[in-house]
């Protein structure tokens, strides 16, 4: 079976985006699980507004550009045959400013619009593919996409090892496809283990996307609220701390949804370990400070007109409440990580 | 103007509840700030169930406790002359077992049958009163609220001087009088200070009560989501953290609405006070183990078919993470709490 076989519904590619010659459409997380619509876009400008109104989040972004790539090129094959380079570099830009904590998008768009920028310098190898563009980009952003199934696989057998017979396992928002495949494949080894997802406001992705997508795995799952994890740690129902991260500096200390640094600062006092699911430490992100922290609308918390809302998307969380990077390398310790992925590759 | 009149909409006696000969009215706080509706009850048992079921909270339920001694006096004499101190013993233990952790409305409400019980036991008393038992209850009830109003003037007073000019205050849930006495006092003051509301899920009583209450009250208020306080003391956005308290065992630990202690230990962790506003401390609770913490539905959590909810209702704070209670004898430390308040009162 596939990596993508082995995913919940929300996270198999053709789930989170798909497009044809006139439109991408992407799954829309802010309805799901009570629907399964498709947001359709139409141009970049639209599709870069839906990621910033959340229509996807987390990693869909990341899919959502790659198949903005293979849109682009469907699109200009159709058209006349002149440099399109601008086209993709510009769309690689407005999409990777959408949401601009998690770092990830970008530099895979600009690797991509990197490899792309070969068809028009090179009349080679637009013959050897015999002016096929789409065809081109198929192929890079397919390799991208193997290459990213070939994370999750190893990122979820490093998380699953982690795990042992009987523990309960807490998450923040949605972990996606790295800690959905380690549940399950600690299920599959037969421990026996329960998850507990916070419900993640204001968009409830713990609830929402989490919970289901773990059940439809077979792991046993619980909503609490964002404010109950500490009560279950000093109840000894939690016993490991595992989250996304969005972005890990080559500092050690990282950006994930908001709620994810009380929980590790809680499971630091309750001696519960921390690891995040590191896809891709970023190595242009020296330290902490380099992290651009995203601050969303404090209307979206409201339903009172005469009250303010105050809404940090991310927390940065210090490298110090970290007990491990679980990365393609193995589990990495936090000031370890600048030796391991300072080099951008 | 009395401490009713300087409080929000909201805390104002008879905005909490109020009853006539045939029912008892109590506030809806489920649908404040958007409807000021009132959900009526014709019994004690309706009553209850209005409790259990969340129609008022926090502090709601103890002035609901006094109203409903009223209520039942009221009713009894249009009746006949027999005994019902059993009536009004029945309808203590059933109000105080609809919520469990808060111990304030049980103690109020059995030292009140205690006094009533005179009434039926001397023939002396009823005589002085004429053989009016709604007048006899009235001034029991009356004077119980005038000694509440007393405690939440001092605790306001002493509240208000741990905030200095230009502090940004954290609050979780509805912290009610004290706390918006305090906040409003150290606005009078001159003092220029921001408040910081936690969303208070799943019942959003920091976005719906609290917000709104200290608007009304004129002082600067953000809500935050839950997970968020923390990214905010990082980044030194909070000065102070004050909520109340359900109840304050005499080791100095004490039970709060779930999220009370993840802000607790990230303000440990930021080296940020955390006082608690403490109406009353329970002598009779020793230790943090005879704190009885209500487990709610879990289902109040999850939208979704087939995935469960888990909602422990109460975070139990341990003294170590208590600056000091705010109490009617000033700021008492949390290992000085026994010596204060270990004996009835």
């Amino acid at each position: 079976m596939s990596i993508d076989e082995r995913l919940p519904f929300l996270l198999q590619k053709k789930h989170i985006a798909y497009s044809d010659t006139n439109a991408l459409y992407i799954l829309d997380r802010r309805l799901y699980p009570t629907y399964k619509s498709y947001f359709r876009c139409q141009t970049v400008t639209q599709i870069a507004q839906a990621l910033q109104q959340m229509v996807t989040q987390g990693g869909g972004p990341l899919q959502v550009g790659l198949e903005t790539m293979r849109f682009i090129a469907t699109k200009i094959h159709h058209k006349e045959k002149k440099n399109h380079l601008t086209t993709f570099i510009e769309a690689a830009h407005q999409l990777s400013q959408a949401r601009p904590t998690n770092t990830t998008l970008l530099r895979t768009l600009f690797e991509i619009t990197d490899k792309i920028s070969r068809w028009y310098l090179c009349g080679e190898i637009r013959d050897s593919y015999q002016d096929d563009l789409p065809t081109f980009v198929e192929e890079i952003i397919s390799s991208y996409e193997s290459y990213f199934d070939d994370v999750y696989d190893k990122l979820s057998d490093y998380g699953s090892s982690l795990i042992q017979d009987g523990m309960s396992i807490l998450t923040t928002c949605f972990a996606e496809h790295s800690f959905s495949l380690a549940m399950a494949k600690a299920v599959e080894q037969g421990k026996s283990i329960e998850v507990f997802v916070n419900e993640t406001r204001p968009y409830l992705q713990g609830s929402r996307l989490s919970a289901p997508s773990l059940a439809e795995l077979g792991v046993r799952v619980n909503v609490i609220v964002d404010g109950s994890a500490a009560a279950l740690m000093a109840n000894n129902l939690i016993h490991l701390y595992m989250t996304a991260v969005d972005v890990v500096a080559m500092d050690g200390s990282m950006a994930n949804k908001t709620g994810t640094l009380p929980n590790a600062i809680a499971a630091s006092y309750y001696g519960i370990k921390y690891y995040p699911f590191a896809m891709s430490p970023d190595p242009n992100l020296l330290t902490i400070d380099h992290i651009v922290i995203e601050k969303r609308d404090g209307s979206e918390l409201t339903t009172t007109a005469n009250v303010k809302g105050y809404y940090p998307a991310f927390d940065v969380v210090p490298p110090s409440l970290v007990s491990g990077y679980i990365t393609k390398n193995g589990i990495v310790a936090p000031e370890a990580i600048a030796k391991q992925f300072g080099e951008p590759t």
